[in-house]
């Protein structure tokens, strides 16, 4: 451990995931043996109190209220970009610019014109660079991974997918400002589409290969919506939900499903997917779960298997208590951090990477192409 | 019970269908207390054997090898199909022409244009009709039905269907003939639009109002397949798989699918239905249950309600035995048969009629129609 | 099927278990190819109007109101008793005497003395005898046997069964009389203990083998309760819960428990066996489902499957419908049945004979002694 | 934040315990606003090199090889002991003696001689002291705790606890050293009974209240096994599986079971009350959730609700993320560490202090006297 590299991070916000990602980098070397330990050196936000209260609840070193001015220290090695969509190019690719390692929340841009910019910048700059789809690390989405890398599902036809939540149906939430920029189309790009189906398009491709061609719809249910910083009321222009038909590369079928009017789903992220052979499917709401049906299995004792991915030899898991003792959001990102760092450590950059991420953004600009055109789309 | 009129039976079909319709003719008036008694009168199958042995185990006090014998004959009041799809529209005509009610298996028709002339054939005649979309009467969706109607749930956002099933993966698998007819295009009119998705729809239309518009694909997965009626290899030209994203007349969003080819589903016919104020799901695995959520529940309280149907006051259960103990699939069928029965009695026809099934297909033709032009159809 | 033997069965009951035997006589000859076929000959029951009323519902050929009459009659086979307890021994005293096989509603005896005086009748006249232990016929309690008996457990070390309800908790309900005969000790010969209990007690002696010591503790929650036969409040003499710890001959070791006091729970019997290489566990809230763990399994897919025991291969299943659709709590009796012919046909006795269904009341029987000295009882 | 208190922590012990509790002080202060700040002091530890990494990755400031050093040192405000159950009296007393604070895991003592002695000297020395069961601090445990304490359930009937694991049923697995000290009973004083039921009974008092009278019965399954400390195989003089029923103050009875013998349970800490109104489920294995039945909800939507106990109005839930995203096993500790801290600000000290943590110790020393008497005894 003597050894160990120490790596400066600089924090750009101090929001819901400034707090996840401190949280990450504060706790990754109490529990894995890795080559680098990060150092929680600076957190960036525009309110000085709010931020020096962020600062000392967090330990930070110090903290500044001007991006500019953190990308310009030398003392940071990496950038992490936990603040809203509409600033992560432009932090992209100064930071990259300035020789910095970047991070940065999902969705990488507001759309795909902006996160090729980002993706080419960090490219050129040749530094490492990562993005935060953090479901990739929950243990059991990581095991499902594996149970595919090792072919036990045969061909896949299926694949199903759906991020369902309930919190904006009232007609009296407001949009835009701090608390609610995921409302505000100029803010967050797209609604539902870039919040939560680029989780879910992340993950598909990543366990299930490319996705050649969609065909989608949307809809706002709410039209107009009192906005924050106007204090008037507005035309609401994101989309409150998006459900979207797809082709894969490898000859599977795919649907998808978003919405934040699922009326007793707060954060129901599921997956399914079917194989000739076998089958899997989880979702976020018992995220320490994996189903798991095996047709190989002898016909009287086939069923669906409920793997409480606890265990010592399941991915991550060994790092943390004893079998039974479940683990949860929050140790997706510190997942994510032992990941990057490892990743430098090794050479051998973890994904995803902004390129990765790129693919993403890329569907879902053909989701968002498709429910306007009422036509496939080719992504 | 001394005033019950008899209803005789005459029953076309002798497979899968033939025994669960006749089982429920058989059972409805041990159970159920109606003013029609229905009486096993004749069958009629093609196999002369097959059908004495059906007759006897049956107790049917006859049987026909030609169903135009059944048709002419005085003592039959009422003609009930159980045959495959390809012959559902010539009898029902001809049982209309001779004056008979007529129940008939689903899908009405092959397409809507068979299934229009059948409807228009029974509402000429003015015979009682009904067709087996047995499912309504599983009483966990008549609850659904109920809470609905109470208007419980608010304004619709979703209605998501499934209906998975993995019998056809298999390459081995031969089409055609007597056990694989639904596998036969020229006989079935299509795969699982016709088989698994006409009960979603069935359902939805039921529950949640008209679908105007839908976009759709599908797929067949296994291209060609042994033919046992030709014992030659031939092109499969069923739909393996048929997805579609839906827009219904109240302005929510519909998300349909089905295959046989989603391993480790037999049968998984499920929906989901969010609603402003309520939510409310079902699967037919396990068909007793109704998943309920009310978002008018106390906050530290509110959770997904497992409703165990099984109580005197929910639909149908009081006939049957005391609360906690389950009834399964077959009752759903014995149910419709009451309902039916209770119809006649009562002058107001149970439905779904002809009428309602003929809209059922008008959406699955508009699915073909979709999944071939690659565009949203009208229904 | 032209040779099946005719078998005249004489009903006693007319209550809910009088329509759950006739149910199942009426049902099995239509889904089992059996060597007898029961003829429902005669229903007895003490009310005229009701016995007639059922008669014609159930379509039994005539009726009786005084059980000696059936018992005397040459043209029934079979007696089959499902009137309350109090009246088992003199009926089947009686039926054995008449040379008639003997079927009987559990529990056997209001004690194990009773039920040694009907084995010894039956046995010492050679008639063939059951008791409607009917959950041994859920499939997938079946099933579970089936796993016991291929070895598949290893040594067992636990077992652990519950049957948990709720109808008595209101001080406002009556006891005694038609309805409520179940809570008159006198009718009834003990509370949970002989109803619930002996459910538990069956399976397990079946599946686990014999019950050495037992250490146990009744209650009786509500002290008082009108009754319904004298119009006056009385002192409640049933046992409202009844607990134990077992000791098995096998040397595992088994925890038992009884109420009618678990507010939620309508007919919750369940039971798990931990074994050295396996567990099972099954429940009657959804009880086509068997739950099943193998540690044999490989370690990174190990976990609990959720059989969904619909398949032919299945206990029973074959004789109904196709996989994925579920049967329900009355199919369990028709299964009786089917094996109390099939053993009529094979000569070979289908069990739980009266002799196996008195090693249960000799359990019960321990059970309320342990409760009554506050020590372990023998059985 | 400015003006929180610093409270200097002295670990003893650096195993799992070590682990859990370095991380809920480490943790604390980012997610509870306290008025007491814990600072890593010094931990100590047998082994030089071991002791010495572990500070290193946890970043205490110093470490110690003997415990009675830790205790002399001025610059310790609290001894947390975390150490194997046979040094918690020795240490607790020295520390008292010292006038430090003393947290310590469970079970407080070997036997409840050994926790009384513990509990006298802290309250001799009047220091703050607390006892390890962190699963009063899981969200969904503390929300049943509230809803007990609002009086939800009407009078209690039933308390059902078990703790199922399958950890030692190798016969290879030897006993007794670093790592399984749990299985010698001169260090652990018994087996399951003080290792998992104690979970229990401390649970069970918390929320039913005292329990009076028990009646148990344990076994050791395997009996012989390799000691690490002597490398000969010894007898094993631990309870592998321990079960018993209760009476009690409230009328309620119980039934407790805990073994390390149930294959397929990794950690099932489950427990079930049911009271007149309401009932109450949990299980460790899904430790967000609670299942909530309430007899008062309208009739035919009344069902077990499955709560998902991560929103902001749930215990402890506004201190971490959003809604859907659930918490884990070590988040129960740093509840426990805040709510001791706040005690300590507040004068309310938290619970369960030592003589909480007694009385549990007592009822384990009943179930002992009872499982070799054969009789009920009395707490």
């Amino acid at each position: 451990m003597a050894g160990r590299k120490k790596l400066n991070v600089g924090m750009v916000g101090y929001g819901f995931m400034g707090r996840a990602h401190s949280n990450a980098f504060g706790r990754v070397s109490r529990f894995f043996d890795l080559g680098y330990e990060p150092v929680l050196r600076a957190v960036c936000g525009r309110d000085k109190e709010k931020v020096e209260a962020f600062r000392e609840t967090w330990s930070y070193d110090s903290c500044e209220t001007d991006w500019r001015k953190l990308v310009a220290r030398s003392d940071i090695d990496l950038i992490d970009i936990a603040a809203p969509n509409d600033v992560h190019a432009e932090i992209a690719l100064a930071a990259a610019a300035a020789g910095k390692m970047v991070m940065c929340e999902k969705p990488l841009g507001r759309n795909a014109a902006e996160a090729a910019t980002m993706t080419e910048a960090v490219e050129r700059a040749k530094v490492p660079n990562m993005v935060w789809y953090n479901y990739r690390r929950a243990p059991a989405v990581a095991l499902a991974k594996q149970l595919i890398d090792e072919g036990r599902l045969g061909r896949v036809y299926h694949y199903r997918a759906k991020f369902l939540q309930d919190w904006t149906i009232s007609q009296d939430l407001p949009q835009g400002g701090a608390a609610l920029w995921r409302l505000d189309a100029s803010v967050a790009g797209s609604g539902v589409t870039g919040d939560l189906l680029a989780h879910c398009i992340d993950t598909a491709l990543w366990l299930n290969g490319a996705i050649d061609q969609v065909a989608a719809t949307t809809e706002t249910f709410v039209k107009e919506r009192m906005h924050n910083l106007t204090g008037k009321v507005e035309p609401v222009r994101i989309d409150d939900a998006s459900l979207f038909l797809a082709r894969f590369a490898n000859g599977s079928l795919g649907n998808f499903e978003a919405t934040r009017y699922a009326r007793g789903h707060k954060a129901l992220y599921t997956f399914e997917i079917n194989g000739e052979e076998a089958s899997i499917s989880w979702d976020l709401h018992d995220l320490h779960r994996l189903q798991y049906f095996d047709h190989r299995d002898e016909g009287i004792v086939r069923g669906w298997r409920s793997l409480h991915v606890t265990d010592s030899d399941h991915p991550y898991m060994k790092r943390w208590w004893v079998p039974g003792l479940q683990i949860g959001y929050e140790h997706t990102f510190i997942h994510q951090a032992a990941d990057f760092l490892d990743g430098l450590a090794s050479g051998k950059p973890a994904a995803p990477t902004f390129r990765d991420a790129l693919m993403t953004d890329r569907v879902t600009d053909a989701v968002l192409r498709s429910a306007a055109s009422e036509k496939w789309e080719r992504v």
